[in-house]
């Protein structure tokens, strides 16, 4: 099958299976304290240009929730986007790690939230105990619909919860080819930006099994080291973990698989971009097909999600690092020809 | 420095890292539905004699959390040693999970749950609404001073748990070193011993970054499939969690690994048997010291943790899979010389 | 003031002051063993004409999030009006007593679930692990906007859960008040209906600090019962709230306290039904008055609540048992002079 | 029956039943906004002599698990003795409450703890995130067995907790009985000695089914409101529940209704002296009988509870503010006639 159907289903990048064989060696210190552990907040630090705290967690669910978790009460609310992956995809995980925190939504076009939508959500709560008060803004980058933001709309949105004393979480499950498809620095689109707490994607993008949480502000540091711990997502070989953080960064494989993903991406849309569904900006396109596109796409051995509704007629193709050319030659093809 | 802290300092074993490059080619179907998650019931089906469901997360906490989160209901109680790592050394976990669900703590030698003890603290419990009610045994295999449970002394305690309708955990961190300490078969450690769910130990002995969950019935397969997704242990990519378990079975490192680790530790233990503290039977050796020859021996730069209270002049060495010959022969000298 | 704001304001009827001063005489078992308890299950079952399990609790909120709670498990999610209390007005009380499940909100006229938006919010939901699972429907009768729900409807939406293995709630805070709103038994409404728990209001109809909860399947009632003490609603002077509870049904308050309450509010319907923003059914009164005439009214010292978002002109008033009569003579008198 | 089995089952004072009535006219601002809530700071400010926050709830689980969950994060233990009632007799409702914080217990005569075993008890734990880490100190007035606290014995167990960043809980469940058992005053015995949150009884010695929380430091206030909401424990009707604590204060019974219990409970010690075994102090006994005498006093009509382990044949009997004089003269006379 010419696979489209996920980021998730790639392998992962050789200099990663390599930095695991190379810490492969020896006796080392457990749950964090290993020497790769603690060069973690010195690489993400010079990366992001600004003291971070780092740490590793084994899926990108858990490095939301507890995020989440560390800066929102039980009777908070993270307002967030109706498609949102916390909302959607993650069987209720911020629930269970806030201890029953709600997710209040959004919705928006290309599954942003705008500043003006926010504002209007945030109209319906009330500084009183009946109801849930909003704590927390998490913002998805680059969105459930491969759209991404621009330093100037996260800081628009930062102002808004920081004037309410909410924190701004960003889901960076796909951070890198939201980075990648700007011209600005991974600085301007997080901290310098408001972004408080980043869940920092690596899995997708050419990583086995660790994402990083990276701290902007160390205030809530303590409390997300107790949870992690509790949670089963400190991990006794650490530094297997630490390997791959470090090794994404410092060989540069971030960007360079964003930018392929990205790439290949673009081709498709302009394979066809009269059915593009959605502007392309990352390494997601969303397509309006219809069904008998879909249809003559599946027997051609295409394999990718239909999206939306039931009976929308859109399709999803997802690039990955490691997608193949021919594959991405053989849809704009197909494209091409059911014009 | 000699390093005999624990064995998760280990590093992992070749035939891990390099099933792990094995499985690392071209898209695989995300989330478990790749080919290698889906061989993990037949192969541990095989080795237990028996059909089980398997499931891979990424640290004995979570294994241990979600076994008992799936069987016990937030107002149940989980009786346990009250040395036990889910009581000790798991930040509350246990609690988390389950909802805020009790620990109820049993003493005893060795770090294991005698019968008579057993019974005697569940006289406690009454069934009415005013207190919780105990549903789940969990027991450690090996314990956490290193002795074993024989499968006759797991069945005593399992006829307890079931005839009062609790369901039986097996906290099988090193369970592999448990099961070839005993000329037994691993289903008469487990199943045909009555034990409900295994949380199998793969790390320490040999893995990275995937422990097992077996069950030993289906009934609760359902709930604990939405509660791991819940805590974040559902991998996407989880081709890189089962190839793990794949390979410490099928490998036979299981049982390469924990001999060489538990024979390690016999020498140890041969070496002063006059200061053991606890009998040897895998591979964790217990000493009584006294302060003196601890100062001495970590002069001589071995590492190993003081263990009971401040003062008690005890000390803990473990001997993991690969442990250097020559410490342990270093360690034998000193002990020796320390006489 | 006049004050139409809530039937939450208003004081207790006579006959339920009378019962507590009635059962105040002497030593009786606590807990929820005493005379009166006991017979909560046989009053209730004939009012109702069916054998039910009956327990008091100090709030609706506690009785809603108690009775979504036994049968909705943490990866669950309930189905519910956007307006809800249990969305709006209880702060996250159902998170925190489901231990995380998620609620999940349909929209509608008059706070009213219909069925084909049900149906089309269900298709959001699939069978994977992924995404939370509909496990319960929560309506509310009568509903947030005064409006109730016909058995015929009641059941319409009952079939559309149980063939979903969903559970269906009633939220009844104004049970009454909609029951004597039509020509129907309590038993039409509810478990002929497919009601599977219903939150029986009394506070607001005449009562002190005591609501029911009643389960029409005893199944879930064992869990309840655990649950209800765990949160501390299990109440040692338990007589105190069972006599409230026999008191409501026995002396026949329930129906006549609803009775005026409605009436009432009838009467400030038809004094402007022009105004109505909501079609009358109840004991509240939705008026789209504009902001002059909400001006006009609060100067002539009318205490009620605006309603709806900011700037609506919208305004909300109750009539609650003991509303005088003279308050709505003059709340008519003005509607009418503001034409 | 003589009925001595617990002070819970005692009738409610006509104290407080006057003032539910007096309360009973017209409307009134719900959710605690009432005349009497509002007074409640005041009063209660004026019997401890400082500036107090007091809230309402309806029963001593809800007070103690509240106040506990508001200073203890989910990875916090609770010091707490072994027979206290938040262990024993809530169905683990501080583990629901707190989000899954984990009781630690310490044992001790009288069921009090002693500073010596509060400092050993501590040495357990170590400030890493492997352990749950001591956040606060639980201690009940007047204990499960009767004892009392000094005020130089709760300042000696404060300073123990605060020295290590842990607040101090205090379950007064018999506060008054253990007060006017001293010379001492409410100051002395709470924030003067460092309690920073106290569970103030109500119910027990007079009230009906409202208890106070008491807080010394307002800093967790915030915290509670939202959830003492989300816990179904604000209530709309809150001036009957105000009312209660206003009155136990006010109408002078707190004292009144204690005395005469602990003047009762004297009595039946003075009776048999050589029976006890715990020294009485407040208006628990506890009396060491044996079988026999426990079957005459059985046959003899006496209500009471066996204590301790099955087959101690210890006994409990508890007076209350309303235990009938001449069930005292027939149990000292029955307990002479054993001798």
């Amino acid at each position: 099958m010419r696979y489209l159907k996920s980021d998730n289903t790639a392998a992962v990048s050789a200099e990663i299976l390599r930095a695991l064989a190379d810490a492969n060696h020896g006796t080392e210190l457990a749950y964090g304290a290993d020497r790769w552990s603690e060069r973690l907040d010195a690489v993400y630090g010079e990366f992001f240009g600004t003291p971070v705290r780092v740490f590793a967690v084994s899926s990108g669910t858990a490095a939301n929730s507890l995020a989440l978790a560390t800066m929102c009460p039980p009777w908070g609310t993270v307002l967030t986007h109706n498609e949102a992956h916390i909302e959607r995809d993650e069987c209720g995980a911020p629930e269970f790690f806030t201890g029953g925190a709600k997710l209040s939504l959004v919705a928006g076009a290309g599954a942003k939230i705008a500043a003006a939508d926010l504002l209007a959500r945030l109209t319906w709560f009330e500084p009183h105990v009946h109801g849930v008060q909003p704590r927390m803004l998490s913002i998805t980058q680059a969105t459930e619909r491969g759209a991404i933001y621009t330093p100037e709309e996260v800081r628009a949105l930062a102002k808004i919860a920081h004037e309410r004393n909410m924190r701004l979480h960003m889901d960076g499950a796909r951070f890198a080819n939201a980075l990648v498809a700007q011209k600005v620095s991974a600085a301007d689109l997080t901290w310098k930006a408001g972004v408080d707490v980043l869940s920092f994607g690596v899995i997708k993008n050419g990583g086995m099994n660790a994402e990083a949480v990276v701290f902007f502000d160390p205030t809530h540091v303590a409390d997300f080291e107790f949870r992690r711990k509790r949670a089963g997502q400190l991990f006794c070989k650490g530094r297997y973990a630490a390997v791959q953080l470090l090794s994404y960064l410092e060989s540069g494989i971030w960007r360079r698989n964003a930018e392929r993903a990205n790439g290949l991406a673009a081709r498709i849309a302009a394979a066809a971009p009269q059915l593009l569904s959605e502007p392309i900006a990352t390494n997601q396109v969303f397509m309006k097909l219809g069904q008998a596109r879909i249809d003559a796409l599946v027997t051609q051995d295409f394999g990718f999600y239909p999206w939306g509704p039931t009976g929308s007629g859109e399709a999803r193709f997802v690039c990955s690092w490691d997608t193949p050319e021919e594959d991405v030659d053989a849809l704009c093809a197909a494209l091409g020809s059911l014009r």
